[in-house]
């Protein structure tokens, strides 16, 4: 049984939208970002850095959205959510979950979070972004999914990813294999459900 | 037998150490960033990005130093560079791993390249730099390795990063924990033989 820490929208989205995906049982718990439960001296126990998701597996905290779903991938291999190791395209896997995690990722955290390294402004990190949807949307050309030839963890982070993009001035939509990606992930059942247990009406329906 | 592209002191080292920590055959080609040769247009061919390293595997080429420390750990389980899959220590070590190289890996290569992103600069990156190391220093408070009882790629990865601090206000080696750590991981024979072989001098015998 796992137990899930998350907050409407935020990085939690990609491992709550994971668990729903291979239907495993699995305990929701709020730690809000916009109400602070986060910062709740319980939460912080569990993770002193306040950020979410953190899910608990076999007891024990673990923490990074990238890292749990790799980690989920590997304890539910019959998901298909990720190449067997030893696989052709184990290392196009792995290279993308990286990439994801050190491209996107920390452009967005700065983006939201600003205030964490004085200068830096969503202008800044602009062109950084969009460099990443340019590399995504070379990558898509004639492709339905990141890596392979179906659903895997690359594609929940990305997906996420390109979510957190609505509000930009240049959101991911405007990348053309992007849009055409984001079209059929859209339709996807455990990304609809996800978005539902979110109470999140905005985007899924663009 | 792998190909290894590098240039001295880059991300390319970590990749190089695990090669020689391993004693697996590889071939090294230089692909200097100093002399241009990470721009030629045979290495753009393999790397588009230009960035270094690119190991080929099987005759692919693959990026992203973290996930190469991974794809090699998972091919050379023998080496006991990262805790088995399903064992006690896999959701640290995937954490770890995820951790430097979406926090402080983009810090750096931020800072090495402010260019890439108007406004950024140096200033704006050392509160973020210095809270990693705040938190690797915690970690390494009664213990000789990030992860488990022994080494890992996730003190390879860390290792090289603190070597990247080098030459900033406050090196990695202010950080009390952090100085013993480097202190032992300085006296390890295939850290020093890569830096014989990349002809690196300084910080190995600081």
């Amino acid at each position: 049984m796992y137990r899930l820490y998350w907050s409407p929208g935020a990085a939690s989205l990609a491992v709550h939208w994971m668990l729903l995906e291979l239907g495993v049982p699995f305990e929701p718990e709020r730690a809000d970002i916009d109400s602070g439960l986060n910062r709740s001296a319980d939460y912080l126990r569990l993770n002193p850095t306040g950020q979410v998701p953190t899910l608990v597996v076999d007891g024990a905290p673990v923490t990074e959205t990238a890292a749990l779903l790799m980690l989920l991938a590997e304890r539910h291999p019959e998901g298909g959510l990720a190449p067997a190791a030893g696989s052709g395209e184990r290392a196009e896997w792995l290279a993308w979950m990286v990439y994801l995690a050190n491209s996107l990722m920390p452009a967005f955290r700065f983006w939201f979070y600003s205030g964490d390294a004085p200068g830096l402004s969503p202008a800044s990190l602009q062109p950084v972004v969009e460099r990443c949807w340019d590399r995504i949307d070379d990558r898509l050309a004639g492709r339905d999914f990141i890596v392979g030839e179906g659903l895997s963890t690359v594609d929940l982070l990305a997906t996420m990813l390109m979510r957190w993009s609505r509000n930009m001035p240049r959101p991911a939509t405007e990348w053309p294999n992007i849009a055409r990606y984001l079209r059929r992930m859209r339709s996807l059942p455990a990304l609809r459900l996800v978005h539902a247990r979110e109470g999140l009406t905005d985007w899924i329906n663009d």
